[in-house]
């Protein structure tokens, strides 16, 4: 195959760069690690039907009163009407097992949204990177990795993730990137790799969550491999497909 | 001095990300290393009066009605009406000493103008690093480091530039940060510091230049502390300051 006729990896940094980014042939990968990505696939692991992400917390709180069970919060702190909030543990088989739930935090699901104008959207997470790799390469198309970051700051547990993706497509033939944002971030990831949690130590998101005492989970974040479920959105929900 | 009271150092990968890092308190480094802010650096070695940085053609095209030496380009190529384009080569001591000269720039000069919000603005350059960093050190204020990228996307030489100035202002007791992006971009600095212009070859910068034929300048640009002298803004315009 040509460099020409190659799928693009590109990665955007942040929710405010997707326009610069936008492609609507490409699939969307929406990763926010610390915890909303890692959650939701979660959630998809555990059993649950439908996702449904809202941007706002007026929509989520609406979502209750008809009904849902909803998860939400903002700046890492579940929100008084919310069932419960962000942390994966929340996400229990006995909770979410053929339930429909409603989802809302501070980054994570508004870059769904944005993504939505993308071909297709999935949710990635170190939890289930080889299977969302498996399924990119299988799907043969540009891919665009949408980092959340925090309130459209750079992060760098989503960037590291970004790598590990770009890393392992850009290994397949069918693959290539004339993008920077990619290539740096498959040398931060080629850096962390080897010690992920040791590195994670610096991040500012990972001093947030301690403060918050919400640090339980970092652990498990950014455990590779769990689980071969992959959320996509279809229409405004996203469902399990398993990869 | 505690953690408390050290200065900040932050680092903003696109000026599409600056109203999320304006900071009056801080003094805002500009920088485009390919090749804007070497070429400014490079007039002001060379004995440049004053550079009035413009956002657009129109304004740049006004100003050489009005008798001023113009530099303008856009994606790399000198316009029609311009004495010169943005390579630091024009910026001979022959055209530019004790002139007064306008630049307008694809991404440069819009940076200037958008840090202007800023305590003050310096335009950085690998050319004036160590002498930029005595400054900011003497300055003692935080710093905020604007990577002018290319049409608001994250570029390597600009994010490796940054990882120089933080490396450095880090090791001194009266900084420190809490900024992914900072974080981020000294990782990648250590990475290619030992061999800058070998690792910069995978830019795509670097392959723009080598297409219109214009990266003849890439090994001056990437050269490290060639000046003291700092470029730095007064109302509307930049002054060489020698440090």
């Amino acid at each position: 195959m040509s460099v020409k006729n190659k799928r693009k990896v590109e990665v955007c940094l942040s929710p405010a760069l997707y326009r610069y980014f936008e492609n609507p042939e490409a699939v969307a990968v929406v990763v926010d690690v610390l915890r909303a990505s890692s959650a939701i696939v979660t959630a998809f692991m555990n059993g649950a039907e439908r996702i449904i992400p809202v941007g706002t917390l007026e929509e989520a709180a609406g979502k209750k009163g008809e009904g849902y069970m909803v998860a939400a919060e903002r700046d890492g702190l579940v929100r008084d009407f919310a069932d419960f909030g962000n942390s994966p543990y929340n996400f229990t088989p006995e909770r979410v097992k053929n339930n429909f739930i409603v989802y809302s935090t501070t980054n994570g699901t508004q870059a769904i949204q944005l993504a939505s104008s993308s071909h297709s959207v999935v949710v990635g997470a170190f939890l289930n990177l080889q299977a969302l790799v498996d399924y990119l390469i299988k799907m043969n198309r540009d891919v665009l990795i949408l980092c959340a970051g925090w309130k459209n700051k750079f992060n760098l547990e989503d960037t590291l993730f970004a790598g590990a993706v770009a890393d392992k497509l850009l290994d397949n033939e069918n693959f290539n990137t004339i993008c920077d944002s990619t290539l740096a971030s498959q040398d931060l990831w080629m850096i962390a790799k080897d010690d992920l949690r040791n590195y994670i130590e610096k991040a500012a998101q990972r001093h947030r969550l301690k403060k918050n005492k919400l640090d339980d989970v970092i652990d498990y974040c950014l455990t590779l491999d769990q689980t071969n479920v992959i959320p996509i959105l279809e229409n405004d929900y996203l469902i399990g497909l398993e990869e």
